[in-house]
């Protein structure tokens, strides 16, 4: 084991492609590789301590910002098969031959594309709070780039039902956000925020023909996590998901909103290992 | 631990409301009861030995032949509400105060029936291949007691997917079905399959109003478990669960069709314990 943690893990630099992407790596030395893909204007600190401490115990955990995003270099691209490129090239840069994806939400995108355009890149693929390519309600017309002007109150909306329960998992999710205190990343301009936007709502387009025709092409083992109660991607999109990959487990939690994998973040732990160790 | 397992725990009987109930009690001593409610035309052979050892390290693990099924006295009635009355009347005369219910098919709908109609008997629920009342498609017109001549036959073409891998794990299903060559349960009469039948349709008749309205009344810890190719009852019944229970997670396996708890059986028993435990 190293002994860095979410909250000490220096931010890192790697070139790739002209583009100079940051990104925190620790975890168990030698462990199966796991690239994290972030949602929409999410950076570096975004994701839960609680759980990329948890799977740094047993894997390589690496982060990073996508191009454009957060402390990374280079322009956020409109589409998300240019973000998945990215993601790749990142990969590269980083001598990664196969890896697991953890894609959240606009993550959960690119991880898809990624293993569609890449099979064999990708080892395992955990989908949280995500959707296929023309799924039910994916092109978030309400959403707009500045919604994020009050991070916290935006995430205690989208991330947890409203129940006492789940918005006091809320706030720890919260306080667990931000007890990394140095080091910090950037925060996701409004440019690169519009363009994830136009590339999710590029994403949820509902195509003519063939809706889900994609999905059986993507074989990898793939854990599907998603909240009952998920008011910005519809709980039926991780079911569709489910009905269509041709190897995936479905698990959903009870009374819980985007963030379900972090309001029941001890349980998520174990099913994805469970998962990943399989 | 009792030495007794699947293959050897004997066939008990117990007395209630003058029928005479056949079952199967064997596990941790003391544990917290789990008691097993079965699919149309199933009997106490009929539980997987690798499910129900598995959980009898932890648990009191206790199957029944419900009244008129297999070895158990009285007549079969066709209605599921009544059945649910006699799984209780079952519960009283072994003294269960409080219990944990595993039910699959048909017996997932007297577990919600039971825990609906005495909600402080039951303590968390465990839907195994089973759909709401009024559910999609859940009338099984296509479905006879005549269907049953060739149970090996029936159970692989509706337990198990058409792949390899599903056709495989059904096999071993089966051979662990035969395992306990003495003192086996009665066969299922036609006569209780026909009332079990009529039972299941009207449960699955669909209201004309208020079609979901009992599931937010279970406000149980739920654990809802279904193959994401279940022919017998559609998957999209498991996800209706997980939307309208209050406390339900869900988990659907992959390439599995009805019997998706058996073809998964190590991994479905590590998610039942850490749902039972939690």
């Amino acid at each position: 084991m190293s002994t860095d943690t979410a909250l000490t893990v220096p931010t890192r630099f790697v070139e790739a492609g002209g583009i100079r992407f940051a990104y925190r790596r620790w975890g168990k030395p030698g462990g199966p590789p796991l690239v994290f893909m972030q949602y929409f204007s999410g950076n570096l600190d975004d994701w839960d301590p609680q759980v990329t401490d948890g799977l740094a115990a047993e894997y390589d955990v690496i982060l990073f910002d996508n191009a454009g995003v957060g402390s990374s270099g280079g322009e956020t691209p409109g589409a998300v098969s240019e973000m998945a490129r990215h993601a790749l090239a990142f990969s590269d840069a980083l001598g990664l031959k196969m890896f697991s994806v953890v894609g959240f939400s606009l993550g959960g995108m690119i991880a898809q594309q990624l293993a569609l355009d890449h099979p064999d890149r990708v080892n395992r693929i955990i989908l949280l709070g995500t959707g296929p390519r023309g799924g039910e309600g994916m092109t978030f017309t309400e959403l707009s780039a500045e919604e994020r002007a009050d991070p916290d109150r935006f995430l205690l909306a989208a991330f947890f039902s409203p129940t006492d329960v789940s918005q006091a998992a809320g706030r720890e999710y919260l306080k667990r956000l931000a007890a990394r205190t140095r080091d910090r990343d950037l925060p996701v301009t409004t440019k690169a925020a519009e363009a994830q936007l136009h590339a999710i709502r590029e994403w949820g387009a509902v195509p003519s023909s063939d809706r889900y025709a994609t999905l059986p092409k993507i074989k990898h083992p793939t854990l599907v996590v998603h909240g009952t109660k998920d008011i910005v991607v519809q709980p039926v999109n991780a079911f569709i998901l489910a009905e269509h990959l041709p190897e995936a487990q479905l698990i959903m939690y009870p009374d819980s909103s985007h963030g379900a994998q972090y309001q029941h973040a001890e349980l998520f732990l174990k099913h994805a290992k469970l998962f990943l160790n399989a």
